[in-house]
């Protein structure tokens, strides 16, 4: 089952469901199943025109996620791509309407048609006051008499709801719903078709093709397009659009049809208010999946002319949970780049002990580099050698333009050094030690406090603890023991770089990957490393 | 190009200009394109501690996504599942740290706490106070020492996000922050790998199987396991969880990895609130496309044990675009069905000329039965005539039941009688003729009257106007002519009839599908038999 569903007869019912259960309350449903589904506002109370919508299910979160608080009132569920039954749309209609009467808000298929229209007529028999409109906004087929209703339905739930919230009566909300329809165009483009559950999935569009002028039930596009990135789909899109747009502010709405990625829904969104109806567009709806077409690899746009207030009412919060607001397009201005990005170097400053001191370990390290890197080639990439002298020999480059002289600004100015010249997490690693030392160092701690200080946190940032067969087992003991002085720091080092070859589970590094075997009885080169400097020291 | 992307290099950015440009001027971004790639609130003033995140790009809509009042303060913005560079999370450190201080909250990946890191101990260089946590919330691998940061990731944004914005200081938040990732598990399920912008897609699961325990990179989960459905995945992933989780109650949050369809969702949802966790699950976020992978067919589910006043944090507001809300799990009476689904049906009263002139109407359409079928044959399917004859014989048959003296329930109780007889949409577009004659005529109109307000409705709901072909095309001169008396009407009729034999493109029903040469010289069935009645009305 390449689907996350469980039996299709139960798929609309769960899906409402798990929509209602998550709803925190907002959202109840009338005790029809399995027929009969209908979502409605658990706190209505029928004292304004109720809003009714629905039709077949596979669009969600359309139509159930857009009841709330200034918006629909209820929506009916048919199976997917299938109308309700008239009997369930009467349901609905009968449920929440009182004395303010209905607006049904329908799209343009046949079957809803027909069942939300008898259903009207008769809940108008029980003397209901009951007005219904078709929404078409589908301009992928200009000649036909019958456009589809897409995503553009929208525009007409959040507008006609919001004036009922508000209070306007059923013809105001009646006469604004068919304006707003007349002002709403859409059209879609994916890059595959849909997985209807249980059956075949049909693969009509060819690698590298898209289909243009969809429906939002699978049905074929008018046209296959070559598909050349998001700033063509769209350029594709809003060319049909533009044929069909009146001057003046338009909203926009920019709806997922399913799978397509957030990723590429912010790329598409980036295109569309760069390019060529960008300045009619005033507001933004989404991108978000609205009305899907279920997995459908597409997007849709859809643009309303504004009228007077329509802003307003598109903007007035709503508690739907799937709405996600309608934003004013605004330019922000981009914030420039904070000061210190670039370190400040301290000045160079003498020290000729210091200088000699830190040469020699330089030494050290570039001596070692083929003993370093044979150890690094039992457990890692066999570099560690090679990566330790050219970042020594880069230090004993520099060292004239050290600050050798003020030790709180020389550990801060080698972190930066390794920093920029050491690959890899070890070159991280080691500038946070330096950097870190050097913080404690500033704030008055000794030398051997300093750089234990650094070392917690490179510990707390690579995670390493001990016996996790790193340099930390080499240096964590021989800080520790620098308390008594160099030699006991430098037996404590070796003891450590020793234990690592009794390391069989590497928890941190490379070595990770490597079992225990190929592990036993090889010095970390690390700690190695760590352990030849102490002994350096102590000599 | 099967993506909605451009050219590689700028997806990463584009992505984040769509974001801002949607966000309606509530986000901005520093002026470091290419490599520093931060997203800020635009009206952010320093005042109280800053939340900086980010990581790799690709898991939109985090991390900008959760930018606002109340949640994030910055994003840092890596590559495509690629750390940031320690310079671009230092320049959002810098840009929104005050003297509160800045906490970072870093998913467990070696790339990003080295980088986070790194940024951390320059910016503490600078002298600000920067905390930073480490989110480790997968389950997958109770082993590993280092677990990976997943979707529980928002727990901490959120709880952490709104104690900031209350005002607490930096270790306020710090420890907060820890605890709620202590208290945090996560685990994933996916029926497929995600596409890597130009990279092979790996296919690694096969068909019916589904990978448990995975990342948010593309990595492989734990194991393959079966794929049964909703239910059975979501059971797959609770029994990990449970066997993790503490006692008591618990804040629950299922995330689309990435192309899971909203239908598909709200099932996993429904199977989430309805299995073995439900009694611990107090507060849910989602189901929403939170934390993704790309364009990953799969979902997780993170939980969260609640500390006390962590429901208050949780459901506190937020402008972040992409935050879903957290919902209370409550249950909702379902609603009975209201009154009036089973028709009243009128009770029966006798009317001897009535029931004559009904009967044979219906007669006659009995015996046009085959005559119209062979018209339907040629732009149909062929059965328009057996469909008359079947409701023309079940009206007959119920001829006594109806209220046959009282002309406005007769309307009606055809139209009930024609609703629940004949199939297809001409059985509704009728019922819905007849349904609203009876309302015209029950507000005062004579029958020719009552007539024309059931066929307007009937256009209205159909969609058809005259030159449609349709029996439109018949009935609307009939009655029109019916002034004059029933001669006149059923010349009209005859004529109009005629007239569909002309017409050769159809606008509505499956005549649309044929072309001219199909439909010319054939006259519309719906019309023929519209003229037979009006035909024998006249004799």
């Amino acid at each position: 089952m390449k689907q996350f569903i469980n039996a299709k007869e139960d798929m609309v019912t769960e899906a409402i469901d798990g929509t209602i259960a998550a709803s925190g309350g907002t959202l109840t449903r009338l005790d029809g199943y399995p027929h009969i589904r209908v979502v409605v506002r658990a706190d209505w109370d029928k004292s304004k025109v109720a809003l009714v919508t629905g039709g077949g299910s596979g669009h969600e979160p359309a139509h159930a996620g857009f009841i709330g608080k200034g918006m629909l009132t209820a929506a009916v569920c048919g199976d997917v791509f299938a109308s309700p039954s008239a009997d369930a749309v009467l349901a609905g209609i009968l449920a929440v309407t009182g004395h303010s009467g209905c607006l049904l808000i329908v799209k343009n298929y046949t079957g809803d048609r027909l069942n939300f229209g008898l259903a009207a007529e008769r809940a108008r028999a029980f003397g209901h006051k009951v007005s219904m409109v078709i929404v078409d906004d589908d301009i992928a087929l200009p000649d036909l008499p019958q456009a589809r209703g897409l995503a553009g339905t929208l525009f007409v739930h959040k507008i006609a709801g919001a004036m009922a919230e508000n209070g306007a009566d059923l013809d105001a909300c009646t006469l604004t719903a068919e304006r707003v329809i007349d002002a709403s165009r859409s059209i879609g483009m994916s890059l595959d078709t849909c997985t209807v559950p249980e059956s075949p999935k049909e693969n009509r569009i060819p690698h590298g093709m898209a289909e243009l002028g969809l429906g939002i039930h699978g049905e074929a596009g008018i046209e296959q397009v070559a598909s050349n990135g998001a700033a063509d789909a769209i350029s594709k899109v809003t060319d049909r659009l533009v044929a069909t747009m009146s001057e003046g502010p338009h909203a926009v709405l920019i709806n997922n049809l399913g799978a397509a990625s957030v990723l590429e829904m912010s790329i598409l969104t980036h295109s569309l208010l760069s390019g060529e109806i960008t300045d009619q567009i005033k507001f933004i709806v989404g991108p978000a999946a609205l009305m899907t077409a279920l997995d459908m690899h597409g997007f849709s746009v859809s643009v309303m002319a504004l009228s007077k207030g329509d802003d307003t009412l598109l903007s007035q919060s709503t508690t739907a949970p799937a709405w996600p607001g309608c934003n004013p397009v605004v330019a922000t201005p981009v914030l420039p780049l904070p000061d210190g990005l670039s370190p400040v170097r301290v000045p160079a400053s003498a020290h000729e002990s210091t200088k000699a001191f830190l040469t020699k370990c330089c030494e050290q390290l570039i001596a070692s580099k083929d003993d370093l890197n044979a150890l690094d080639a039992k457990s890692g990439d066999g570099d560690t050698g090679s990566t330790l002298a050219t970042a020594a020999r880069a230090l004993i480059d520099a060292m004239d333009s050290l600050p050798l002289a003020d030790h709180t600004q020389l550990y801060r100015a080698i972190g930066l050094e390794l920093s920029q010249t050491m690959g890899g997490s070890s070159g991280v690693l080691l500038a946070i030690f330096f950097t870190a030392a050097g913080d404690a160092s500033s704030s008055g701690k000794p030398m051997r406090e300093a750089l234990q200080a650094g070392l917690d946190r490179m510990r707390q940032i690579g995670g390493a603890n001990p016996g996790d067969r790193t340099m930390v087992d080499a240096l964590l003991p021989a800080l520790e023991a620098l308390k008594s002085g160099t030699k006991p720091a430098a037996l404590a080092a070796r003891k450590g770089a020793q234990y690592t070859a009794t390391l069989t589970t590497a928890k941190a590094g490379r070595a990770t990957y490597l079992s225990a075997e190929q592990l036993e009885g090889h010095i970390d080169p690390g700690a190695e490393a760590v352990a030849r400097l102490f002994e350096f020291l102590a000599e």
